[in-house]
């Protein structure tokens, strides 16, 4: 079995990057002019009131990203019968690291002021800073259950640092249109996810089978997390689109195309089962694809139909890829993709992508008025001439940067992630919390008696709550 | 055994509906002006500005009634030992499908444009929605672990129809206020669920007898979906009330009505156990009767002690329904209410309704200023000259067409149920996931050899965690 | 065994209260001017606009406090294997009372107009209700599974009392700063909780040893209360802070120092075990310290750096408190803490107004601005000439009020509890939901035969979800 200590390698990496990110904070971060005590004199001489300052248009919905960042993403991987804690632990962790750092490389990147040499933050930095750590949550979907904290904290390093450039790209130098990150975050992090585990191959992780899956009460915990992201993805497509009509029809788009993509979801897995019974699998995952799919198309005028068309396209093409495609990338492609992100972020991210790239292209005035035009797309400054088609293939050009960004990034930290001073887990030995988690078993003394000494006829399973029920 | 194999019906219901759904929002529904990308122009011309955008009176509220709905109603249902999944995934499916289908009829009803052809939706769209459904998910839990899916979507069919015309009725011919819907949602949805599983009485269904009841874990599960409810109370019934002052005092009182009457069900639950001990029943589902008491007269200026008294009252005769009510209904009325809706919903609903009548009747220009008056009620345009008594009487009129429409569309759901076409499960087989869920039970080769022979000492209960505490 | 019985007790208290509830608040509480229907002629009169009323600024974040206390504290205390009904469900009882006797106590202090003899209370009396129940609810936790219901209702009366005074000597005399309540509410709390532990001490509770612990799922459950206490705590921080850059600063600050906070626990609970692995304990609680701390110090300008400082220290202080300072407590003195309210508290909250009142101390008009000074501190009226260096004494003598008040109050609450009235259970039956819940069982008949009767084998843990897996 390899060596799964973590006593000096996690402490080690904890304190070095939270320090790192201490001096670095020192050095570069101050508060924006809304959130700064100045703001009470700026409001006189710029004659505001406090309800401009931006905290109340985005904060609410910075809540509910907030929300699906920690519970959401937490939640929905507690899925397997004996990695909950990890699922729930380490997602904590890199998320709670992972904004720190994204904080500064977003405020280097988009917010840095080249006349005193700081970053100036602010609630959307705090949003951004929630959506740039959503990329790594996603790759941790590839390898939940085979890698050691330790290695995602790299995963979330470099997540985060390739997520800040890629995003740089996609939405400074091209200038696309991107606010639920259909591109930059699920596309992005679902290939980076991928990529890291298709070089992390385990050839025998058939040896932890046994606890890869569910039970009955994991499921309904992931269930906390499938609703909360699917109750609250219309903030997380609106928390940093246009202020007024901007915000209200993304997050009117998005909740129409999630209620679509549910009924696909259930039509699909119901088919694909003896007795029409329904796979909990598809449940938790394939009805959130209409979120990730509306990500660049919601804030656009895409129609209250046409939200539905991609909702419910996306249901059945997430669940197919739940019951065809990621069986099929196992077996040939060798990729071991445990919470299936192939099929609920990478693919309809993707799709997400060239949707609101076709939507963009067919853009006119007649639908958005000049001005709305000007405004969705922020056709200003040295884009003021753009047109709706050019817009479209730049939108399309941002997709494969993030496809780009995600495989070439994932295959380098995949390599990175290699080295066998990681901590991670043997073959037979994933997919279970007692590596890094003090799991509490018997009470005091009976613990070295009796363990693990349990009557064969137990080894059937317990179906629902109750273990005794059908005897 | 009854048949409870959906593959072919489950499916054909929801793509048949769903493509319906988007043929029809195809034809009819367009974004308001609100969430237009016009309105950036509409603005200027109107001196606008983006804070004015309805979204941002809106759409925290609407958040909090999307978690009502999607976690609240989906958890609480989750008591059950072994129809959790049922509990939360069927609640998921008929949700997302009632909100499209209210989108759509609440339109007709209520937004449609006779000029253009068109429905226009906006955040107070979707909020409406969300309540449309609630009447259909509250007759849900009268029926739970009964039906199948498919019988649940079309109880959700008819639930949403039903509740569009119900509502025209109550709040534009009547002119009611209702902003919390005691009467066009509780009171509604509480009866329509009562009669539909009148009409499917099961005279056999004590064969299921064994699971149809909780267990440790579940009721913390179900406690999940009740503290959802009623810390978001408050949100629902303001949701849609008056801007300013309206949705203030509504969020107010119903906040102040739901503490009442957690004490009063503590207190009555205690009494009628021996031992002093509490019920977990009465705790989940009790201790809300507050806010759906409130859901009309929240909006009034009720006072805070009047908030008080109604949420005391309703507490100790919520209660007092699960501990005789529900008991004596099912053994006199031949009524099978799985979780006690008749005392949830449909009495306080029809109590709340009657209070706000009350109320209503009682305003004076003393109390609510002139303008006030005029506000709260709306008496402008035709209903300019309604004196506070009238609308008193209105009030009470809405109550008994709220009833009326539950109890008659109801019986007729019912009936249509009674066809043997909708998969629902034989007598001995209700409660229980397997009908329609693949259950996880052992990691792969186990199952076969070893399922369901369990030692006889394994019968007794596992109390707590941990079955092996008490040995 | 000592009699646990509740029956009469109860109702009793239940009733008691509630009804004097009823009578007090109509007598006293009325709707303030922003909740009456009269602010429709106000706004006329004094030109104000709908987004004016305060509703607006502070109803989003008193859904999120709303959720901490409920849910948060709720479930944070539900890790206990089988005392996760009176966890949460004591929670929700003893809140839903303190916070109506906390808009009385509060009101007569704070809000209580002479001229009328009456309250007004608005949306800020009821953050501020359910922040005066989280001082009760803090101390619950180091009694918890310890004492009964009844017991509890009186540490809640007395508590919320004891809060309300020493609020407005904090707040109110001494003029201090302290949006987050480190000083009033955690402090507070923690040092009373701890008292009334301290002499409630129960030097044979070893005997309940084998029901004072987690197991898996019951961590699980836990982890949902931490999470929606640590993502919130943003909101908890800044929900009654100023307007604009106020609510706009703490909610941000708040946030850096949880994110920090969360890399030290991890770190030194790492350290601490052999093979690095993770205490659930630790994560559980340690990683809220950082909001706890920055209760006081978050509305200041304390920089992001400073925030990221003070929960890293924090971070560290904390896991360190639940590795030797507890254990120390109880052996040397004779402190009883279940949840270790002393490291996530009453420590916490101590440092944290200390934090405060250096920052206020070093508080200067070069960083806030003349008038950004003034509206943080509230430097007007009879304080106009305050200079940051008193307000800092002021804030230190804030914190050794709360710690005075906490202490001597807790003591003599500890004592009142001592009578053999209350009903709390004996030492061997602690830590047990039987004592006060109908916890179900068996289906049906079989209870009775086979209750109790594990074979031997039985007695080995269940690691994770699924108790068969090991075998």
């Amino acid at each position: 079995m390899k060596n799964t200590n973590v006593r000096v390698s996690l402490p080690a990496v904890c304190f070095v990057w939270q320090i790192a990110m201490i001096v670095l904070f020192g050095v570069f971060v101050r508060y924006d002019k809304e959130s700064d005590a100045h703001w009470v004199e700026l409001k006189k001489t710029e004659n505001l009131t406090d309800l401009d300052n931006e905290f109340y248009f985005r904060y609410p919905s910075f809540q509910d990203v907030h929300v699906m960042i920690f519970v959401g993403f937490g939640f929905l991987m507690t899925f397997l019968k004996r990695y909950s804690f990890s699922a729930v632990g380490f997602n904590f962790l890199i998320a709670a690291f992972g904004l720190q750092w994204a904080l500064l490389m977003q405020g280097w990147f988009h917010h840095f002021d080249y006349s005193t040499g700081k970053i100036y933050i602010g609630i959307e930095s705090m949003i951004n800073a929630d959506f740039c750590c959503a990329g790594s949550l996603i790759a941790y979907g590839a390898i939940l259950g085979k890698v050691s904290p330790v290695q995602l904290m790299v995963v979330t390093l470099f997540g985060v640092t390739l997520f800040a450039v890629e995003e740089f790209i996609i939405l400074d130098l091209f200038h696309c249109r991107d606010a639920g990150g259909a591109m930059v975050i699920h596309c992005f992090g679902g290939y980076y996810g991928l990529a890291i585990s298709w070089v992390l191959y385990r050839p025998n992780l058939h040896r932890s089978k046994r606890l890869n899956g569910s039970v009955y009460q994991s499921d309904l915990f992931a269930m906390i997390g499938t609703l909360f992201l699917w109750m609250f993805w219309p903030s997380f497509n609106s928390a940093i689109a246009n202020h007024g009509e901007g915000q209200h029809r993304t997050a009117m788009n998005t909740y129409i195309a999630l209620a679509s993509s549910v009924l696909t979801t259930v039509a699909i897995s119901s088919m694909s089962k003896k007795g029409g019974k329904l796979d909990m699998v598809h449940i938790q995952n394939a009805t959130l694809a209409g979120g990730v799919a509306m990500g660049t198309a919601a804030e656009l005028m895409i129609t209250p139909y046409g939200s539905l068309i991609v909702g419910f396209c996306i249901g059945i093409i997430s669940t197919f890829g739940y019951l065809y495609i990621t069986p099929f990338l196992e077996e040939r492609f060798k990729l071991q993709d445990t919470c299936g992100i192939h099929n609920l972020h990478a693919v309809p991210g993707m799709l997400g992508g060239f949707t609101g790239a076709i939507v963009a292209a067919t853009a006119s005035e007649s639908v958005y008025s000049k001005e709305g035009l000007i405004a969705t797309f922020d056709f200003t400054g040295k884009f003021e001439n753009r047109s709706p088609g050019t817009q479209g293939g730049f939108q399309a050009a941002g997709v494969c940067v993030a496809m780009a960004f995600g495989l070439v990034g994932g295959a380098i930290v995949g390599f990175i992630l290699k080295f066998p001073i990681w901590g991670d887990a043997a073959d037979d030995n994933c997919f279970d919390d007692e590596a890094y988690w003090e799991v509490r078993r018997t009470p005091n003394k009976m613990r070295k008696k009796n363990t693990y000494i349990l009557p064969k006829c137990f080894l059937s399973p317990s179906v629902g709550f109750d273990p005794c029920l059908k005897a």
